[in-house]
């Protein structure tokens, strides 16, 4: 105790002899640093000064600006450039852990090296209930056959295996597998799907519908797992420069797994998140947003609402027949009665809604629902509707009524743009994946990947907002090109108006005083790039309030079992 | 921004005018104060000395002794009694609340007078699906009749009501709490149970078995009632002088409440919380201990294991039948090779394990088990055993090995006096309730009061451990008087032996430099008083982290909607 007093006292002398102000302020500098500012004008800067305490930034400095007093640390940036972090509107997070830890066979060239890296990824993962893997190409291998349990149970002969072909219309299973699964000689192919089969015995191969017939059967991943996928898909995150995410449709075993890493210390990324049912939503929230948890690193905002299914698979709700299905116009997840109810009972509560819309019908429907809601609730709500893929091009200028948010996905145009050719016909496109005219109709366009859907990385993303072609350069002359947006307004959508989608301006999406210093550095200028260029841009650096947490060669070992924290401490002091 | 440095330059110019050292230091004065050092020595002290920004303890000052430099702030508490907040070990927070919220109908004269008691709780908890009370007694509403669902459904037409006599063997229903339990004329008395009826239609009385007919209707709680339900048992137990409680069983819903509540700062008691499953344990807290959360106030440390059930409804597990049921010998909960399987997992991550264990065969039971797994886990694991009740004589001794902690509720000892006598017959109650032999032979011996099975207060404990005596002074001389222990080992029980059971010795149960300033004033100097005397202690003001929590008097009117938070910041000045 008396340690305590003279060691109060020792502090307190010392702060005497400290140049002012006390805190321990860092400046990044010497950057090609880019930025909007909080109406939008991209403004340029040499030096980053942040405040190591609080993580925020404290200053941005021109070329020839007085550095402030008090530094402790400078990072020389040599000139590389350097943004705001980006942000990511609308992700899986969970979702793309799991996918990343899961077996990939995607580069194997023979059945041999696939069984032997499942044997050896089997063996390397002794805590997996299931060995999950996906990528594999019979045609790649050279192979005149699919292959089969027998394979796969010469390579685990113990652990159910369930691998996924490359394209997703087939599954392999080992015979552990299928016993869990139940699967015996007696079952029956489901419509739509069919069981491999070696005379009346299943052979392990499941096609189309029948895959879900082995998927159900996965048990939902322990603890350790969901640990180990939430690892690496911060890794991947931070690696593509995402420091904050919003997380579409988080369960409660979601949550607990981000609150487990929250709890430790172990959070890297800042997660705003929208609940996958009402029932985890107020299990979780209660009777409001939560408060931003672990020093603005996680939210939990509102809800994800389905509102239709997918283009691929004809669920995505049309006003008139699919093309491609004339006896089908798909389907609505939620009835208007029913949207309407949620939307009225979440807003009792001040949370924010965030509709999934994909067909022209599903997003009438959001909009009208949004519509009666914001007459009644003329204050800040931040209605969202998420993919906005299809809409009538009557409906285009209602989406910049009411403040609602457009929250799409670049890359999913070149992605899509064959399928929603076939399953809209050439005459239904006008209103398809209409960045432009969002903005034009005053929406505030926020944009996303959906991974693990498509790659995380947001650069294919702004390169296909400024091109509308792929990474081929297809098609050439661009894609409905009068919807193409400027580099600037697509890094708003990955920046200031993603943060504003999440309520989160006041801390992220901009380097400015008082938000936090989440920045990353580029191998190149991308507002000087062709949009080949952005395309191939890489993350060197990635910062999260003021502590690097991840930098390219570094992160090829990832410290698995360490805390997320910064990575390198300081480059070098200065003498002032 | 150029305010930030004009605003931290001010702040360091204040610092360097301010008396060193710069913290705020508070002194608690003129204090007659006790709390046990590490080695379970009585201490007294006249001052307390905390650090208002950490919430802990810089220094205890005798009387003459010198004040430290730099305090803020003086409170006088004019030589009233002062401990540290008291810590019950064995508690259920979330029951203790929902039986707070329920209306208690005890004290009510008439059925009028219940029913509209009844009518007005309804209208004033509109947020309940059910309305449940408990306690009415048509004896002493001059009755000759239960009350019946015609009776309630005048009251309260349009919602479920369920009202449990005071006994806790019949319970009436309304009309509308029938339906949703699917209750009809068709329905069938349960064995062991018994639907009352007019005729062939069910009156609404369920009697013991037929109980469980309609309370399985009952949801889970919203989450808002949870709410309620929290704040109102953290005020129950703030008023008792309760700063720390360990939850037996918290459930995954439990935890999203302690965790809403902690999130918005509303968490005012410190929980150390064993898991109600393993799987809720590793959802929470994965492959370890949860850090300590929310500035000491939250932890998960481990799980209760039921190893028996309870002696009044002999399903305590004996070695011998029960003496007034001699086929019985009542229910093993998990049987010996699971209890070990199951301890082998926790700890091979080092979670704590807490065993009910009540008859003297589960008692067995527990220390076998806990016996073989101490000898492979040598280090510090504190292995637990709730209640402890019935011990063979044999097996006392084995309770001082391997640093078992024997948490047991005194209070209980004095209300199923004459149950276990009934149960037990005279010659098995040698190792009932044996806390001085517990000590005698070197267990750790940590007090709770199963709250809301009996009362959260602890004085009746501390009274009937010193005593072994009811309210009324029975039985005179004394229930096995050589069991009784001093007034110093009851208060270490409740303090720092409950500490070290919640793996918090470095933290709580004791006021010294380096832990919390929890403490709490009482009306008297327990330590100059008769059981009696004890027994009806009041606390007058409780302080969580150096923060006045509760006061007598001014919490009649609880802050139910506003943080729970210090409610006075400071009594005067001190001029220096």
């Amino acid at each position: 105790m008396r340690n305590d007093i003279v060691l109060a006292a020792l502090f307190a002398l010392a702060a005497l002899l400290l140049p002012l102000p006390a805190q321990a302020d860092v400046l990044v500098d010497n950057a090609n640093g880019y930025t909007l500012d909080e109406e939008g004008n991209l403004v340029r800067f040499t030096g980053l000064v942040f405040d190591s305490d609080t993580g925020r930034v404290t200053d941005l400095l021109r070329r020839g600006d007085d550095y402030p007093e008090g530094l402790e640390t400078r990072y020389d940036m040599q000139g590389r450039t350097l943004i705001p972090g980006l942000i990511d509107a609308h992700g899986h997070l969970m979702g793309l852990g799991y996918n990343a830890i899961q077996l990939d066979l995607s580069d194997t060239t023979s059945l041999d090296e696939a069984m032997a890296r499942l044997a050896q990824y089997s063996a390397d993962n002794p805590t997996l209930r299931w060995v999950v893997g996906r990528g594999w190409n019979q045609e790649r291998w050279g192979l005149d056959r699919f292959p089969a349990a027998a394979d796969l149970d010469a390579a685990v002969p113990d652990r159910p295996v369930w691998l996924i072909r490359v394209d997703g219309h087939a599954g392999v299973a080992n015979s552990t597998a299928m016993a869990a699964a139940g699967i015996s000689a007696a079952s029956q192919s489901p419509a739509g799907g069919r069981i491999g089969r070696d005379g009346n015995r299943p052979n392990g191969v499941f096609v189309d519908a029948a895959m879900g017939l082995v998927a159900s059967a996965i048990p939902t991943p322990e603890p350790p797992v969901r640990d180990m996928a939430l690892r690496e898909a911060q890794s991947l995150l931070l690696s593509h420069g995402i420091t904050t995410m919003h997380d579409m449709g988080t369960s409660a075993d979601d949550w607990s797994t981000v609150r487990r890493a929250g709890d430790r210390g172990r959070l890297g990324i800042r997660v705003v998140s929208y609940a996958g049912s009402l029932q985890t939503l107020l299990d979780i929230a209660g009777d409001s947003m939560t408060p931003w948890l672990y020093d603005g690193h996680l939210r939990m905002v509102g809800l994800k609402i389905y509102g239709d299914g997918a283009l691929g698979s004809r669920g995505a709700l049309l006003n008139a027949p699919y093309a491609d299905a004339p006896g089908e116009t798909g389907l609505a997840l939620i009835d208007s009665i029913g949207l309407r109810n949620r939307l009225s009972r979440l807003s009792l509560d001040r949370f924010q809604a965030a509709i999934h819309a994909i067909g022209d019908g599903a997003n009438r429907a959001a909009l009208g629902a949004i519509e009666e809601l914001a007459t009644r609730y003329t204050d800040d709500r931040r209605w969202r509707i998420e993919h906005a893929q299809i809409v009538d091009p009557a409906d285009l200028p209602r989406f910049g009524r009411h403040g609602i948010i457009a929250s799409m996905q670049p890359v999913h145009q070149t992605s899509d743009r064959l399928m929603a050719e076939a399953r809209l016909g050439p005459d239904r496109l006008v209103g398809a994946y209409a960045w432009n005219s969002m903005l034009r109709n005053g929406s505030v366009l926020a944009f996303g990947s959906d991974f693990p859907v498509e790659s995380p990385n947001p650069f294919p993303g702004l390169a296909a907002a400024v091109s509308r072609q792929d990474a081929n350069g297809e098609p050439v002359g661009s894609w409905q090109a009068h919807e193409r947006i400027s580099l600037q307004q697509a890094f708003a959508a990955f920046t200031i108006n993603a943060a504003f989608a999440g309520f989160s301006e006041d801390r992220t999406g901009r380097l400015g005083a008082g938000l936090y210093a989440d920045f990353i550095i580029l191998d190149r200028d991308i507002f000087d790039a062709t949009p080949e260029q952005i395309r191939e841009t890489q993350v060197t650096e990635t910062w999260v309030g003021g502590e690097r947490m991840w930098v390219r060669g570094a992160a090829d070992a990832p410290p698995m079992d360490a805390p997320i924290g910064p990575m390198i401490s300081q480059d070098e002091d200065v003498g002032r």
